[in-house]
């Protein structure tokens, strides 16, 4: 499609319709509005298939309204703004109308698409403490349109909880496994599944936990050959990438 | 069908056909072979439909072809052997025969499947020094029957070559992204495409790159939602994942 | 010019003017000025032609204004505070006028420079959350009399955003480039251009960027060979380094 | 004991058997023999109970045939000798008999105490490469006279080769878990069982495994309460510490 | 006890009385209550035959409360929870009465079993700060129904302390050492006894000791063969397994 | 000494004056006082000739006054107490009057020893910023009896600073060195003098000083022979040993 | 430039002499060479007016040959190769004939452009061991047509060596300081001179030098405003970076 | 002294001895010879009475006799060599006579200084690996004119050992503490002596020593007050500061 496009200012010129010195500055154009603070990319939407998502922490309320009116404004059917406190959630909400998730502390403007029919994508749990890192991936998938699954507090000191959902494991076309401590969970589901597992390693724990530090590096060195690994506690990646992951899928047929 | 054959178990039980007790055994039927030295799994191809896999590094070329003997014997259709010197799998060759590729050191034992007709495997590198790291996860991802695109020595410090590349980029069904020293392909390609990309750090370069944990770091904090990462040189896992990735879209059709 | 002044000294003690015990205690003066808990340096701005700095953090509003009227005294004709809150700014303010900057939290004593005409320093940031950096590495480098071209959220997720910059970018005397997260911008710039590219790693991000770290090691291992880095957040040292050198053309005319 | 020879030694002075000058020599004797490189502890086998340990690594064949024979004529029933090459292994061999193991190379001088007849501890290993360090484990357990169950290649990607085992993990007294990579064998083994868990780290594996570290954090953050962990590779201490747990059993029978 | 039940299924079957798909359900049970939180084990307490815990940090006075409650009425005899600030067990308090201990901040629900009559664990701290975390192993240790000594602020940096302690050293069968910055209190009492000594690095200090890291290192890195670490400040773990350990004696009685 | 009293005690069973029963007890007398919190360690002063030193943070100021007023009840002189914030050092005075140093936070109670006739301790101090620290050295070794000389503000980025203090660092019998950032400072004197430098690290700086981490290891690695390190801002441990050594000099006369 | 290159394709297709179809593959068009296992930019070296470097390690010497014979068939004046062994150089340049340098491994290829007539590049290194990676970058620098001044063996430690060459500090347009251990050069010279100072840390020293880590750090933090880092042993970014920031004065006249 | 001579020339203007130009170039005078390679810098031994020291690592044994002939021509009396292999050892004797200690691969060129008749310094090593930088520490001490007592397998494990030596460690002046693994030496020694402790971490170990880390923090951490620290295997720097300490007391009398 660009390249049509590229080549109906190049067939204008051909044409004598547009000069060769404008047809240059035509294909130098920008495909992207600046509203000062934030560049909003209209073409990513088209682009990706998928709303348009901010990133809430460091930005005031003022700025996320903002982007949201101009992105309503460009015609956004709906945006995901991650990691916003409940209080800035509140003053977004009064200038530009946001649904509010509190436990992964999200917001969504606009219609989401509704759930794909096919392909369900798993979101396991280790612990109660891992709740707002899982949250975070299910409502992001959610969002994208995918159906989606809980398991949560299956860690793996508790084998038979885990075990006791093995159909669910078996039907999922994704999985993310949220865990932080030890971070075993990935692993040993991955063990388990012959679909793709997408590792979320959180902070939970304390002293040689660094931050999540044990829970990462368990996930990069699990022996299951299927498992990948995002950012510590980066419950969105992994919901969006679970979520394209599973439209492959539905695309496919 | 694991249900259906307890099932069975449980229905010859109810026709006196086995005694509880011989029923109590046949429920903890080991579905493995145990060669001593190692415990090969001869479910495991069934349930993941994928050749078995055998990590050379750390075992005798004798090991490695009593375990490929035993699948042999076992008729399991094709393995892959990794992280496999080229002496060591002469020596294995002259026991059971393997194709070996000596960039990425990896044997292949028996028919591979035929690659598929749709979805494209983009394996891009960043330099000449990744090469072996991609070719692992190329061969791999080959080994599982899908096809492969290889974009090679398109580091983002010439960005042309990678751009030169877009329609390669853009039609793949995901891509693996090789890279060392900074690590910045996988942001940049995810930034490009909207497929899955796998990161793959490797532990090219010297001084602060820290054995690949330069690279390592760079990818896990990629500011491309679409990103996630495995292990530092872990060419197998990238190739392995990036397979069952591409196959959701061939099954679902 | 200082060898003069040996010189004047030791042919003043030959002509008999000056005892030789004089001399020896004029060639030990100390070229600062005590005022007990920090040492001014009087020389400093002769001899290197920029306004004095003074770090802000960790020194009372009152020991600040305490320097700054030691200089506007030692006729001083401009000084730079970094690190200086909005609160305590406001204090100095009203025991000496400065000008101040609440974004990079910066403050100015006394006349600038007038900005050279030639040679402008591009300053580059990745993200939203990177302008505070950013801003402190503009103002420092307009302190010192320079153009400066602000290029903010250019990050190389959305690369075409970046590559719409290619003139200002290319027109560069220097090119500061702020990036946290992956810090793949620095790397990206200095594979386009062929000017020194000052990269200043930021701490923005979460999880596994450890303060800045994984922008700090991406951007030491830049596979551009042009690119050198300051410490995390060092918006200052970066729009120092980037003046002087862009000085280097304007005094070589 | 001890306070009964010094009781005996003050009783003494009071008799007038020995003089008080004498009797503080004797209180200050010093109880091993100084061989020059090595100071033995001819009452540690007395007050410990069990075989003396002699570190190989960085000690030549002739010093440790050394402090060997100078145990001998000491009168002590035997000896454990770890990380000891089989080259050296030999030289020290033709100077003082000694039995040899080649995986764990370790060698035993002397008599090994008779296995107890109750308290088994299992030593469960997760992957053919941990092999030598779990080895370790077991022939230091069976040096202090212990029952062992060695359970090797079940790791927890492969669970139901772990679970095939549940029997002898629940009729343990205490488990060794040695594992390398992303070590979650400890945790899980923690999860099903009661007993004292030992978690070993091995160096097994590459990339960010960084020479164990992964094992080591995830055994550290275990979230199975039974779980302590030794040293990276430290199968000796691993086996000692189980042997002497083991025999808390034993003794209190 | 378990494969009985089974076996009970099974006879059940074959008599006709339940029938194979009945059976395939109930071998299928769970064996936890859900109470949409958190999953209960009501089997753990019986298999493990010691109080269920809960780690109070990151759940709130009411999720706290329910998990009690719900265990209450499943009938267990007593609970543990770690990491209980003082506020919140006072909210807990009132809903389900529990007995709480502020400076390890933890809360007991049920009646304790009574102390054994055999084998005494020892619980050395090194200095004063080093307090909470001592009381959390020894309340835990108590909480299992154990006899504890403690042996407060007896740091080697004035060994006559700890060695004044000789007598309750050598009578402990199993010591827990807590210690932070150079933790060397670990290696001097497990080079003085012949038990096993479990060994707490805790974050006391500062500069580099890197949050209790220094420790850490330490105590993994004794030169004493009968030390084994747990997590950084994790008292609670110290205390469970050197319950568990005595209660080894004391069972084989 | 030690030994003499040992002597009078089996001379005394020698004469029949103390049944060896009660020389056994006498031997194992405990040399400190135990007030439940804290054992006071009387003949730590005797042995080592200086205050008794309380570590103040992470003690209540109820817990400070108590060891205080056992103190001197004990007759003890002088005893420091670092770490101690302003607030709970006035609570401290009101029970047991003390001298407070507000910069360094440091407590003195009873009186000082007057300073020695012979032997400088210079303390260095690169900025304004590491004044606590430094002057927790100077009040410490002030407080064991020595003179003192402050070079404060004579960081290594104006070396001219440094410089004209020339004499002052020659006439030092030794020298701490307090320095954050890149604490050049250490190595820069340790090549300017002769005597020992006992370098400070302090966790003056951002980013990639990682609290103190860059000081130390630069000091760690000095090229300069005569530089030892302490811990990150342990100014009082330097100014302990600076005391200690500088008292070397003192005896010998 | 280039846009007047796309300016002559747009107005060829104005004036009918290229189809729009033609121009759209036109604007596509590949700016490098691909010779299989490396891209060969043949842009560049006009895009950058400087000699192509080829990294040696990693490629073999049959490798390197066809780089440079590419280069020189594409018309290439000169090239400079890096890390190149001494054997691998021989094999090369029997091949190819280059120029080799046997202490920094280095390799030139063609004619070098003369040295410019002003501006002096300093290069300074600590000790004697860091001059392999000192003289990486004079004769990188020497190769960019550059004057470049070498003061070598000018550690802190002594300082008056360093002192003694004020001169020829001071007459610097650019200064690399290259140093291992506690990179305290950096900073003093930074604080002597006003020029840009590039920061080259060396993996010279030993134990806590972690191959670098200490000097990187103490550079990074320097105190010094003008010092800016590249990678450990980069002496080649160093020369290249220093080169381009000297040409700066020059083109500007 | 440096002081007379500048007042001795600038007494030489005065009386027109010598001109004011020559003067200026007399200060400026360079105060050590320049080989090439190495500057000797012949002050030194006079500044610091002390012999030089050349490190012998990355040197060749040519260079070595080198500096060693120009030293032995300049008047030097002696010189130490550090870090300098047996093979080397052989070459560098062949052309200027040292003496050579294998041990700690030490060796000395010329007569070395009577040992002084006061102040015992002693080298306390932990295990029979820590041996070799033990030794570094004794010869350097040797070398420096000062008594030595070695104390050597003296680890804590075994605390016996070290108490055996109680009369050893109270009489010394200074006292260097050599120990790997936990490193907890240093602090225990620490507390029963009240001269200065200067603490060598060694690399032995495996594991997570991590090269003398665990060691290194432990030191750092010491909860001793008279221990400060050189860095990892410096037995060098270790017994170079305890020879100047000890010195102290020698030189006052």
């Amino acid at each position: 499609m660009e390249y049509d496009s590229v080549l109906s200012i190049l067939r204008a010129v051909k044409d004598g319709r547009v000069t060769p010195e404008d047809a240059l500055a035509s294909l130098r154009w920008q495909p992207f509005e600046d509203i000062g603070y934030a560049k909003i990319d209209h073409h990513r939407q088209l682009r990706h298939g998928i709303p348009e998502v901010i990133y809430g922490k460091g930005k005031t309320a003022g700025q996320i309204a903002g982007i949201l009116g101009a992105m309503r404004d460009g015609g956004y059917a709906s945006a995901l703004i991650t990691r916003l406190e409940a209080g800035k959630a509140e003053e977004v909400n009064s200038a530009v109308p946001i649904t509010y998730y509190p436990i992964p502390e999200m917001g969504i403007f606009g219609e989401l698409p509704p759930p794909g029919t096919q392909g369900v994508i798993v979101i396991a749990a280790a612990g109660t403490s891992d709740l707002s890192v899982a949250e975070e991936a299910a409502v992001t998938a959610l969002a994208l349109g995918n159906r989606v699954e809980r398991l949560y507090d299956v860690g793996v000191a508790g084998l038979h909880r885990l075990l006791s959902k093995h159909n669910e494991l078996m039907n999922a076309r994704v999985i993310v496994a949220v865990a932080g401590m030890e971070g075993a969970l990935a692993t040993v589901i991955g063990g388990l599944v012959a679909c793709p597992v997408i590792a979320v390693p959180t902070s939970v724990g304390y002293g040689a936990n660094f931050g999540g530090v044990s829970a990462l590096l368990s996930m990069l060195n699990s022996c299951a050959g299927n498992v990948s690994v995002v950012n510590i506690d980066n419950g969105f990646g992994a919901g969006y990438l679970a979520g394209i992951i599973n439209k492959i899928g539905e695309r496919a047929q």
